[in-house]
């Protein structure tokens, strides 16, 4: 209530002044993403930017989805930013893009000034990675909407078509699948995991997570891994055929999406063992294989196609790059499917 | 649980093939926004779109807010949608772009198939309005995050700088302040005035709107409204020299963006009586007009800046197109202040 007993917007849960404080340290944050495709920024009613002459754009909204439950459970926020950024950087590289400008939407029930800057300098560290500015973004303080020290996130991306050839997905029979190492559970599957861990074997964020030296707050909240560094060189080189990021769908959700509807891909589970977290919450939850793989990643953060002859090449430059690669399976004819061969013995 | 006792996706509150469904439909609106801009969409892991040769662009993010609170109490949520485009919109349109693509966020406790496609709905429809194609965007479904019937909604624009010289709000001493009709509350002072109405008064939304032949729901859930449509003429023309949009800050907190340190901009608040409901929230809350004047538009949406050669046929073709529009005060020589003239007795 304001001194002559008036409501104001103060009373009703909004604090415009510490509002105007956190804006300020966001700036800087802004400041320390700008790239020179940024033309005008923070503090426009729209941020400006420009793309190249006669550029194709790409553009792809995401959110970080209830990994947010376990940041708040830790009570660490620095790392949900770098899900977000990395999550959209990954999809718009699946179509051929680099990343210009990215936008994020943050929303909380009332401004937490600690939590707020941890969350957005993960957003901002995540774009000066990837090279891509943070143009602006809305933080929104919504009473009644989010408890206290829990919020929503959400962003935005906006890329410039680098690589036609990886946009065209000119996939054939014969092709070589390479699984790039995802580095955890990146953000999927999380509403599985909690209500496993948390609900239904009681542990906690702070307990070690069986199998692994580090504890489960750990070991979940480790960010989406970007694989833009990693494949811009094989891509500059037109060595890169397609590219299927590994989401919500596992990888017969989304591998799917880069298959003409003749060919199918067969991956073969037995190139790989899944890291120690999957095989855990496998054994655990009795869930079938099947469902497994829709659910998580399995350890394969991003599929790439590449031609035979290519293969050795793209294999020593992504290793060289630090992102473990291996080939995890190949293109054959077939009806559009993707097939997963081993999936008895993986179940 | 699946038959064999594990648990499975379904189990942890997400529904894949209830969101599959729901995904089809949405298909269907986006592509009833497709224009000329667009180059590739809806299923792919970005959208692909063209701004023209070498065309400068402009971005911005943005939520309904609380707003979202009366749409839950009322059932109704097919209007939020163009709240949230519209804004979007509006923003971009203060730095002179016409938006060419837009993507939405919207995320639930579980998929509520009336009201997620009642909400896509009316993105989709102000899209179309606009002739902006809705690009793509995320449907989340995150157990535990929002209430059953609850929702977040944020979207993203993308625009084209049409009007280099609204962006570049060349104000001078002895231009027009030209005010342009608010359609209601828009999106913002929902904290307020949820608190005020609901909690305070102990009104609810069936409730009549006391002073309007309206119920409060209705009066509250009226969409923001969208400028472009009326302000494209006079913009192509090059007789506006800058826009603010009316959001957070009401009047003083955006006007302002707008003015040279040197300027002032004098508002003559006796130049227009607020629609009833804004007399009411006075009324009642007893809140002083300087509180009442930061966190609602009172009636004015947009302030468009104009020479005063240009003030009639600004005014008259404005008119003409259906949007009331009036003249709200002057800049003068002064330190960068938007000064509201006669707020004694509007208080």
């Amino acid at each position: 209530m304001s001194a002559d007993g008036g409501l104001t917007y103060r009373d009703a849960g909004v604090d415009l002044d510490a509002a105007a404080d956190v804006k300020a340290r966001i700036r800087d944050m802004v400041e320390s993403t700008r790239t020179e495709a940024v033309r005008a920024g923070y503090g426009s009613f729209g941020g400006r930017f420009h793309a190249g002459a006669d550029a194709e754009l790409v553009a792809s909204a995401d959110g970080v989805g209830t990994k947010l439950k376990v940041a708040f459970r830790a009570g660490r926020h620095d790392t949900v930013g770098r899900d977000l950024v990395n999550h959209c950087v990954n999809d718009i590289l699946t179509e051929g893009a680099v990343p210009l400008v990215f936008m994020d939407y943050f929303a909380c029930g009332r401004l937490n000034r600690g939590i707020t800057l941890d969350v957005v300098r993960g957003v901002a560290e995540a774009c000066r990675e990837n090279g891509c500015a943070l143009l602006g973004g809305e933080t929104a303080e919504m009473p009644d909407f989010y408890p206290a020290g829990e919020y929503d996130l959400a962003g935005f991306v906006v890329g410039r078509l680098e690589w036609p050839a990886v946009a065209r997905r000119e996939v054939r029979a014969g092709d070589v699948l390479l699984g790039l190492a995802s580095s955890g559970l990146h953000t999927n599957g999380f509403s599985f995991v909690r209500k496993l861990l948390f609900d239904r074997l009681e542990l906690d964020v702070e307990d070690r997570f069986p199998g692994t030296d580090a504890t489960i707050g750990d070991v979940l909240l480790r960010p989406h891994r970007s694989y833009l560094r990693a494949l811009q060189g094989p891509c500059g080189d037109g060595l890169i055929r397609a590219l299927a990021h590994v989401t919500g769908g596992g990888i017969p959700g989304n591998l799917n999406r880069v298959l003409p509807s003749d060919l199918d891909a067969v991956v073969d589970l037995e190139s790989w063992t899944p890291a120690p977290e999957f095989r855990f919450l496998q054994q655990e939850s009795s869930a079938p294989a099947t469902e497994m793989y829709r659910t998580f990643n399995m350890g394969v953060g991003m599929v790439a196609v590449v031609r035979p002859e290519d293969e050795a090449s793209v294999v020593s430059r992504l290793e060289r790059s630090g992102c473990p690669v291996w080939r995890c399976g190949e293109v054959t004819s077939g009806t559009g499917a993707v097939r997963l061969q081993g999936l008895d013995r993986a179940g």
